[in-house]
């Protein structure tokens, strides 16, 4: 045996322990998706035992002692560089994941499963009873926890802040200083646009989207949709499907990618942009190279890059005029005379209504930003000590009125909205924001690839969107890590302007400001 | 530590390691579930390779050697007479499936199911194509190597005949000999009673039951006979869940027991008593004893009791008058007029049609016994070197002229119409007929114990019988091999006597013989 065979030997064996990993990762998302889907509800406490254990395998198989030897064999062998370059990011991301999940003390995760469990239901009491002050201890504990975790993951991932160690778990290699300038721009150039808008004298009629359109007719129109996109449902040969939860998501891998949406009678258009947005996330997963399953790089490449599908195909494709140009006669004749009456122009203003609101997962693409960008201010000070816990809802609520023009009225509505916190999922939100960031990146350059996008959309065929999309975006993989991929993809760095841009030419067409 | 302290420790730690078994079952069986029921087409590969992952986290589990020292120091502790029935039973149960799982060569198991595989593949294809001589050389194949492993089980298990060793698995302690003997006064009894019906010049008009019933209208009956049955799908605290496969089946552990059915338009009597009869199935599974919960007593008796539970559901009181007498009102009403001109003596005359013929999963409730007595006799005499697999069709087709009057046309509506041996399931099917003969046991004793049970059946009220099967049946898990569990019900040995009572005095009312 020569040195390299020895090198290749230990690859592969540190290949197929990685793939027993994410196997793993593919069955406790299936176990998960029947809980919100299919369980019945006596089997939760059945369901929470077999959750722990396929969760205990997958610690097992991450940890194996034998993966951090093979990493230092293969890491320090002479022909290391001998390694492809998919075959040097693999054992990167093998490394990365490895470190992860032992470098923390076992009673510390233990302590921070135990502690998120305790919050997040402390969390959905004290939102019902609109009382922060219940909320307020348990989180604490929580965010002194977390502290302690993004502390000891500073020290292993070598970033400046413990902050900057959450974020790379969402956004490898992303910083908090990095993300403070963007958002610092997007955030003046959104609320310049919101105020455009609000002050333009066109206003759209909205009241229309609440006409009552029965759900088996709106299962009818998501079908549609979804064929539309290209998301095999149907077929003898279908990789995904449709169910329904309370709030939508997408779960699966390569083969086997489902999505989730919601129907309410009085809002069609809810369901109708959750399949759209969802159906990206799972255009995502079923496009990756199918030589890389089982392989680390075969997976999306940051919680960014994968919202930046599920917006791209939401808002940049799904809200756009040429989309409905060619598909409200289709909406029309789904739903009997129901929109007769309603134009293509009205149509379109309505489904971009911009309207300063309180609750981030009802906003619309102009203030969905910021939304976040609230939140990412808040974790950012709080990691940095130089807020609080308890100063938390005054701050929030502060920022509203500052950012949105909206008064909280409770902390319901205010800073005990969203389950993340609840959770310990820290360093998570900045990523929304990031998406739609690069959505406006990758719009740009499809522009100039493909000048006549928006003819195909015009008629219904969103296949030489996909095509773009999976040549520049979904066929790289987890090849590079964010920052690396936008600018192979588009030949330059991370930039705010093209998501602005994208958004002042759409709104002053639909405000006339 | 005293000793008996060590012998509790010991004993916990057993259970303990048992329940990590059991867990990971019943994560098989909600893939498993998945994916007859709602897995995308694509997924097929990625599934296999998900279920080749939870087989092997079962074996591993299962034959932990630290279970062989647990086992083996529990047994000769001075004071295991200090353990009572209960635990001693779940000692004897682990012990049991831990000699199964580790007693055969890997290889072997390897190669059987590796061969499995080949031939139930090859018996798809040899069935369509009606060619036997396809089938033969896999099935030749799959047998020997059963039989080598059957040959190992028998000395594992003490067993007289490498088949007894097989029966085992199914109904733990029952021999060849004793189903013999059984089988033999069955089909004299079924033979007669087949005959006088036949003679009768009072013949039944099964014509309307292939009037079409809309598939939302049978979901609808099949959501109704649930809840006559208790089998609940509905409600907050809902266990169960009905959807559709191509064949019907029963699947789950305590609070999460699913079945499913098959909807044909024009015949609805095959979903409504695919419900009865897997109702039957989860009503066992529901009603352990909770306490029991995650220990190997807290399980069905055996494949046979179970079987006794769905044929007690589905046919003593499903296909009854008594019942029909209450329920054909209503299935007037949900079926508007389709059954209008339909009398109850029609009815109940048409759903127990005596007919014999060729396929086994179509037969009634006289004839199906004996379709399955042909299988026992053949597999019976097949391991014990008397038959060939290459005389097979010849004697099948003997034994349904002699038993059942029907001339078999071709291999595939003979020989090879279950899919059973080309899976290489070799002591499972007399299980079917014997679940039979225990439901006609267990009848007799409840109309003892109740005489007028017929009464609530009458009102729809199944509650008072599922009680009793409940406290007679359900409550005593796995504690019991099925002859002690039948003789600790019924007071006497498993006997045939009663089960064609209980069919003459039907068969004989219905077709006035």
């Amino acid at each position: 045996m020569t040195k390299s065979d020895a090198l290749r030997q230990n690859y592969n064996k540190l290949l197929s322990k990685s793939k027993e990993f994410i196997l793993a990762t593919t069955i406790h998302s299936l176990v998960e998706w029947d809980m919100e889907t299919k369980m019945p509800p006596k089997a939760v406490n059945l369901r929470s035992q077999q959750l722990a254990m396929i969760s205990q395998l997958e610690h097992k198989l991450s940890t194996d002692p034998e993966i951090g030897d093979l990493i230092e064999k293969i890491r320090k062998h002479p022909d290391y560089d001998s390694l492809d370059e998919v075959e040097k990011r693999n054992v990167h991301l093998i490394k990365k994941n490895y470190d992860e999940m032992t470098k923390l003390p076992e009673e510390l995760v233990t302590e921070i499963t135990r502690q998120s469990a305790v919050t997040v239901n402390v969390w959905k009491k004290a939102k019902a009873a609109k009382n922060y002050s219940m909320f307020k201890p348990e989180l604490e504990k929580l965010v002194e926890l977390k502290k302690k975790a993004a502390e000891i993951l500073m020290e292993v991932k070598g970033t400046a802040t413990p902050y900057d160690a959450l974020i790379d778990m969402h956004e490898p290699t992303m910083t908090a200083n990095m993300i403070t300038k963007l958002f610092d721009e997007l955030r003046t150039g959104l609320i310049s646009i919101m105020k455009k808008c609000l002050a333009s004298p066109k206003q759209p009629d909205e009241s229309f989207l609440s006409r009552k359109i029965p759900v088996d007719v709106q299962q009818k129109i998501s079908s549609s949709i979804a064929k539309i996109i290209d998301y095999d449902i149907d077929s003898p040969n279908a990789g995904g499907r449709i169910d329904e939860t309370e709030h939508p998501f997408t779960t699966g891998y390569y083969d086997d990618v489902r999505i989730t949406t919601h129907y309410f009678e009085d809002n069609f258009a809810s369901s109708l942009f959750s399949v759209l947005h969802e159906g990206g996330h799972a255009m995502y997963d079923q496009n990756l190279r199918a030589e890389w399953m089982f392989q680390p790089v075969g997976t999306g490449c940051s919680y960014g890059f994968h919202e930046s599908q599920s917006r791209f195909v939401e808002n940049i494709f799904g809200r756009s005029r040429e989309f409905w140009s060619f598909y409200l006669p289709e909406l029309k004749k789904l739903t009997g005379k129901t929109y007769s009456d309603v134009t293509l122009d009205k149509f379109v203003h309505a489904i971009n209504a911009v309207k300063p609101s309180k609750i981030r997962v009802e906003a619309d693409e102009v203030t969905y930003c910021l939304h976040v960008i609230i939140r990412f201010n808040i974790e950012r000070d709080l990691f940095a000590d130089k807020i609080t816990v308890a100063e938390l809802p005054e701050i929030w609520n502060q920022k509203y009125k500052e950012y949105l023009g909206v008064k909280i009225e409770n902390d319901s509505e205010g800073v005990m909205q969203d389950t993340h916190w609840g959770l310990g999922y820290f360093g998570y939100f900045p990523t929304y924001a990031l998406g739609n960031i690069y959505s406006g990146q990758l719009l740009a350059k499809m522009q100039k690839d493909m000048p006549d996008w928006k003819k195909h959309a015009a008629k219904g065929n969103f296949q030489p969107i996909k095509q773009w999309l999976t040549k520049n975006v979904h066929s790289y993989g987890n090849l590079y890590d964010p920052p690396d991929l936008i600018k192979k993809i588009t030949g330059e760095q991370i930039n705010v302007k093209h998501y602005l841009e994208y958004l002042n030419k759409k709104y002053s067409d639909l405000y006339g400001y």
